[in-house]
């Protein structure tokens, strides 16, 4: 059977300050647009898979051209939704050397934050559909979204869909006991969860305590005691130098974590890597890789996120293919 | 007594795509802020008049830089309320031929849509001040605003403040009914109204039928007819050919229409050429100019707001002055 | 039966120095696609019209961000065939006031310029559509591509869909005598011809004396003597100012012409011009609009491509019949 | 006898806002290098005559960019003297509509105002020279540069070299008294005299009445009554609408003038028109054109000048010639 | 008592080609502008103390952006003395791995190079003024400014205002014996000197022997010994690798050294870290800090300035205590 | 005798886009011109050595620039043949982090691909010169210039002119057999032979084994068993981390290898080091520099190309012999 995936999310107006600027020396923005499950869904398309997009925008210019931004990467956008008055809108500092990234959102009051149950029917979204993905930042957009998405979860089961969801926690979005009352409740028709050490704690308060050493291997199992997922996976950067990262990651499956090689890295952009690395994992799950292979690829894919500029992963799975498995991969041949 | 104007409303950020390309095909935006009567305020300042402008921004970079923005021009920003989540942004395709404009707003939410009665001192914010200035589009933007406003115009009064006001109703801010009730109460305080055709049809109904030879007199007679107005002043752009504008404006007092000279223009960029009126005619006022002289130099500010990029007029009086009333004033001395 | 659109013909990359800088003094060239047929199968994308382009182009980035520029827009881009070694590439300097336009072109070599007849299964193709359109470039380019456009023209009749060809004359790519030559027999297939003088004198030598008032009407009723077309349709450009174009459109059929209304401009790019012409002729047709309503149609949606950057006419069918039926088409709501 | 052209004068770094911005609000400049005799030094070279700039800059990367400015249009600058600190720096605001232009130098301290006599060996300079070219800025920056030119005009006569001169009129640097009593001594060695209204008011105060219907040939008239000079010539622009000006020029000859026709152009950049015509005379006068075609193909050099942004004017001969005498000269080959 | 801070030096025009360009590649530059005090009044500013800066600026347009740069970040502008012709401006290219920076200077000749002891009324200036701060470039101007410098720390003395220095040597401005005799006799009335190895050599003669450890310690020491100073501070960068650099500082007072931690940096700016430096020093002692908080503090604000493109440190007091105090300080909250 | 050096090759249009990204979200391509010949002559003239480049360019615009971009730095363009359709292309993504630089040529078709015998006279071009270079590009561009190559070779024999080439192996352009057949027949004719591994084995399957330390010595002393070289050299980049560089180079003569000092770099544009290298092992022999020196030269000058944007060195040999041989070079002098 043909795969065909779902991704549900917002879609912001994300706007950039030119060569690492500050916020107050800026007089233009780089404009891209972006949001967890849009990133995946560009990345999947990318790698040749069909994926197909959910959300609502405005009918406007704005709307239009975050529309063709998935549209251009082969995105099936005709489930989007048109309506309402705004989008979202992020402003980017990127990090530099010691001073931090610094993110200000503009996102209240966007059309999918005020979207409704009537605006998505599920069950011609769902039509041919074999895959179905989204973040824990959907549902805390809005109590809404929260019923939304966990409506679309239900079906998805019903329809026996793949779920995958990123738990993705932003405080500033919900607090921790919001989150885990929601997220409990969705996580119950979810298959893959993608979770790493800051969503853990800050939803289910899955705490590895300080002695734990395989933390990301702690809290699948944690994860595993309370869901009925089948597998967990995450992946992580550590600062190594003022300008060296290391990315590793993990896919925990049958009682056993599986580690990738790592990476060391110098970081164009780093929004959107764990959005890459969920592309990378469902592309591998339904090419019916091992999990080695699995976790090698998605993190493969995650690292090659590192550098492109803006949020989507512009790289296709033979590039992906290339830097996980074969010697010269990044070798220029002329 | 020292000349010290407040002007009060919303600053946004505009983000306008570079060399008049449409929405769909750009990829930065020029970062500009503005807004109606912190154009004024900036005007003003850039003539060397005293102002301060009082608004509400978040207390981050984008909100620091609309204070900024307006502080490098002089404007005394010490007025400024911090707080709230938002900036209001508003989207600027630039009219090309016979492609018209084409503005997208993102300012519902904003933090002085949301700002509330006690976000302003007005006994304080007044001290010292001889002149208060807004627009129609303050009202407009919240109830709250509009109570403000009336509150502020009361204190104003009371304080023996000039009050002046640019109608500038906004229909997508609200309707004429609700502009028509609110703007007839707070007109009751307004010493010096600014209105075009659009806003008299728009918010008082008051429609010269075709015959009428002098609309903008006409307006003007209808207008002190229900208000206590010392003056109404108008300023309008005509279309002579598809890279030619004439700009004229009139200035209505005791009973006598002031006509300035027209300028035909090239327009670079017409935002806020209403709002360099405004400051040319508080100037003109401030520095005792004959009704004539007065409308004159209104109109010259307004001119060469048409040459500068982004919503400030960032021209000298000297500069309006050479304009308005030298023979010779557009010649480069080398 | 729903309207599917196909064209054909080469896709380009498009470098323009910046701000109307010559070769000689550039440093960066902004680089858009695009190609005669290219740009009329995205403008009737824009109005919403179902619509596919075939093409040939190399696998590489290059080649993947033309295909890309299409998709954004919404064209299907199924068809495409991948392969070969380059692109075609065209250089272009923009008219500066008295210094004319600078065309340099890169384009021998190319993909679709070396392309073979196994390249297209048109069979294949043509399932499901109702419209073939291609301009007088595509068999220009090459000998095979003259020969693929005749086969296709054939299988087109067979299968009863409606062809239209932009006769578009380039004396860079033929002479007169294979131009004649090989659209003479192609023409045998057309049922919608859009031409102009210049086209007319250089394919067919149908050249109206100088007595001759209405041209257009003179070469239209010349071209239906010689071919059994339903529609001749032109449009053309008159300098009327060093800064001010006259755009004036007939459509000739059932052996009367009627002409559109003029539209003096301002130019930002006037390249697609025509092919935005054959888009708005199509997009009417398939309306089934009168041929009065279609000519003013197609002529404002010409005019608009002259205010869009780029090759492609990004504007919607909404725009074009606010700017060619409303009154106040180009009046900014604010 | 194979022409060599020799020009002598300041380049300077010349900084612009992009985009028509004021120097208040921009953040970058635009840097070209460019000066009188520079221009039309770099003029005849791409009009592929022999040409070499003398100046002085200092050693550094911003001097070395000045001499490479030249050298990239083939301009000889193995004359150029290396040394001295600075070089002139000048800023420029282009004119927008009403809005005048404004230039700020910061010229003083410059390596060429400081040089001395002792830096140029005008023997050797003038080695297989034909013509020698300056302009009336040259002797206004310094005293020490005033005496050099006067070396140089009579070592220059003595070696049968002809000598041209562009009066360029500069209060900035010069008072109107000062500049009589030293170009009074180098008109004396001067053959062809490029002067304009404000030129011959500003430094010998011919000031032909308001009565006089053909102003420059009142000039040229009474500038060869003062001086030997064997013709005059200048070029003049009126600006006949807000975006339409219209250019003309004579050249005065054995007693009669000869006026070119016009040109309505739109402006780019304007700066350089007057060295663009000089160069265009130069070229035309050894070609031995007529003083009819001679004007002509100066005027047609510096209408095209108003297209090129920069100093320079990047126009072949033959594109002057196209403009100047050829029917379809600005049409563009496709 | 409320703390006023006053800053008094050259500020400067800075030019920099864009993405690490050499200048001999470079076709437009960044403007910024910047100046050791006008440096360290935008970082005081910036910290929220009240602080003016006194120059000389001419008055046009790029004297009045100078103005605006400082006034935009809330520094005191109102005692900048307008007058003179030019500003002082320098070219930068910056270090690109082995190539070093390249700094070329244009800035004899400049307003306040030619300032005069009668620009500058410093009793009025100093009113309710308790800091005075100034480099050693500042009298290395011109034997004027070395007066005028020397009379303020005079008259700063008896007003008891507390009076910083900055050594910063200019082997390029004045020779070392030069610096020797002017700055001995101002250090007599300076409190507290900012003094790094190069200073100590170049000004003082002051040269630890290699055997010398604590180089700085021993400097400190040294220039106690002849100077009345309460503080002595200095910070240094040593190049680690070729991407990463070590910045570490020391306060010396009160016999005792006190070292910060180091930073290991990656550098998007190196100008002005000095100035950042002392910015940090002064706002720590007026906060009352302990000299361990005092020299974290003040290295921490000089980390930060290295992330900051252009001269001013674009940074608010809480992001240097975070750096300098807090554990995750450069974590991102989302 | 006078040093006097022709390069002889393809210099293309390089298309780079900005900031790192990839193609497929680029929208404007920074242009420069090179090619590996045209490099090494570019960095010869910068050193002050006389320099003239031989090619075939078309006579447009795009063709114009590629020889202004060599005139500007000096070297000779009077040998270079205009004629011919197209110029060739490359677009270059740049490496980042893990993702490999990519390269995509658009060069068949180019004027110099397609150039024969008949369009260089070698006895006129090598009047007075002393040195010929090329490199293995050339003769593989096609067959027509591997028989101009060598039959160069040839003359410049007969003309006692030194000969160098620097193999280069382009695998795209020809295959090994091809590349050995021709390689070999020229090379009996080189001096100076430029060859690193990938060279030797590619073109000569001069292959070291695993177990040879010395590879590059390997290879020089094969190589000089088969061709009568003088010298052969290699300059090779060897990643230490993801963001440093190792640069090294050797020197073989007399039966001796001489390495250079390695350098840790990290890239800001890679392209051209090579070349860097000929150009400074060519100054460095015509300057008589003992083989140490040389290759410290050479390499140093290679180092220094990977901090300049673009394909050109564009360093001075000051700037070179500073790194290589002093002590504080990369100090910035202030």
């Amino acid at each position: 059977m043909k795969n065909k995936i779902i991704t549900f999310g917002e879609i912001m107006l994300r706007l950039t300050p030119e060569n690492n600027d500050r916020f107050v020396q800026c007089h233009s923005f780089e404009a891209v647009y972006g949001g967890g499950e849009a990133n995946t869904a560009v990345s999947l398309s990318n790698f040749g898979v069909d994926c197909a997009y959910v959300t609502k925008l405005p009918e406007n210019g704005i709307g239009q051209s975050a529309v063709n931004s998935l549209r251009q990467y082969g995105v099936d956008i005709s489930n989007i939704v048109r309506g309402g008055e705004q989008i979202g809108i992020y402003f980017l500092e990127k990090k530099t050397s010691q001073r931090p990234s610094n993110v200000v959102y503009n996102r209240s009051g966007s059309a999918i934050a005020l979207a409704t149950d009537a605006d998505f029917d599920w069950d011609k979204i769902f039509e041919g559909v074999t895959w179905f993905h989204f973040s824990g930042i959907t549902p805390a957009i809005s109590d809404n979204l929260a019923g939304i998405c966990l409506k679309a979860c239900k079906i998805a089961k019903e329809k026996n869909i793949t779920v995958s969801c990123d738990l993705n926690y932003r405080s500033k979005l919900w607090s921790g006991e919001k989150a885990n009352e929601v997220m409990s409740e969705i996580c119950k028709y979810v298959d893959i969860c993608i979770a790493n050490e800051d969503d853990a704690v800050g939803i289910f308060q899955i705490n590895p305590g300080p002695e734990v050493a395989n933390r990301n291997e702690y809290i699948a199992e944690e994860l595993m005691k309370r869901f009925p997922f089948k597998m967990v996976a995450s992946v992580w950067r550590t600062e190594k130098s003022i300008t060296t990262f290391e990315l590793q990651a993990m896919v925990y499956t049958d009682g056993r974590a599986y580690y990738s090689k790592p990476y060391y890295m110098d970081i164009l952009d780093y929004i959107g890597a764990g959005d890459a690395y969920c592309a990378g994992l469902i592309y591998a799950y339904i090419q019916n890789y091992e999990p080695q292979k699995m976790v090698e690829f998605a993190n493969a894919a995650s690292c090659l996120k590192h550098t492109v500029s803006g949020d989507f992963n512009l790289v296709t799975a033979d590039e992906v293919y290339r830097l996980a498995f074969s010697e010269s991969g990044n070798e220029v041949q002329r």
